[in-house]
């Protein structure tokens, strides 16, 4: 039996942030780096009177679909693809809203992952798979598996799991 | 640590199939009861020139709105929700316009199940649970925790899984 592999969405494969800061810049004129992230969520970084706005963001549909894909995803993912089981999970549950538009982001940017691999999910220790591939460490926490960090800003500091940096990382770590 | 237990949606937490019966009626004033229904799925016994139309069912919004919660389930898994943790798990994505519709089901008649704990997937040995009832044997074929068959008219005549007939049966099971 092949080995699982579950890949989170938002900051693993949907460049989620770079929606963020774009549509912070368009509403609000204020333009925000990545390093100014480190150790953060947008939402700690902006000012205090958009923190509500900013956070609304996801609720609404329009928010997922315009999403880019992360740099070499696509790629690594249709090549783990072939030697891997590898299923999609993301923590829907918070925004009941997007369920739609993740799905139909997932159909347009991930076309070769059947939707029976797609898990939408709130708790993560729910998944039966080798590893997860992740930027929140508090999905680790009761994973069966192995728990590998993917960087993002707001993890930036934390330790305690195999990191990735990239996607280019992670070919290296399952691919060669 | 609590033991773990995936129950399904369709024809086991939400009387999907009335749901079924009861618009089929309405539309061609065709009654079906469930002993026509023995080992069948209900597409497979209506006309020929409906089946279409039935198998589309589903697809529509209100169709998963308007389904009854089947009797006992809210009592004896509000009970379970006790003493193990529970997760509702329901093969969303043949019906991606279901997922809104199912998950606001879900709060409006287990109101006590945190979003965290629902899981839409497509295929269920995805889920790392102890337990995962459910009325399709084929989830508990690579299912690494046990089947528990909850009886449909469909299933009537599997084998090789422990079935239960009823709600009051998983009382007996897990709470007795």
């Amino acid at each position: 039996m092949k080995q699982r592999i579950a890949i989170d969405m938002d900051e693993v494969i949907a460049d989620a942030l770079s929606g963020y800061l774009e549509r912070y810049k368009e509403e609000f004129q204020i333009e925000l780096v990545q390093a100014d992230l480190l150790g953060k969520k947008v939402y700690d970084v902006v000012q205090e009177d958009h923190r509500a706005v900013v956070r609304a963001y996801p609720i609404t549909e329009t928010f997922f679909r315009n999403l880019r894909a992360i740099e070499g995803s696509q790629e690594v993912i249709r090549e783990l693809n072939q030697r891997y089981e590898v299923f999609i999970a993301t923590a829907a549950m918070e925004f009941p809203t997007s369920f739609v538009a993740k799905f139909e982001w997932l159909q347009e940017h991930f076309d070769f992952i059947s939707p029976m691999n797609i898990v939408f999910c709130g708790d993560k220790s729910i998944l039966a798979t080798d590893y997860l591939i992740d930027d929140h460490t508090r999905h680790f926490t009761n994973f069966r598996g192995e728990g590998i960090l993917f960087t993002a800003p707001h993890n930036a500091s934390e330790t305690g799991y195999r990191r990735v940096n990239s996607w280019q990382d992670v070919h290296a770590l399952f691919l060669t």
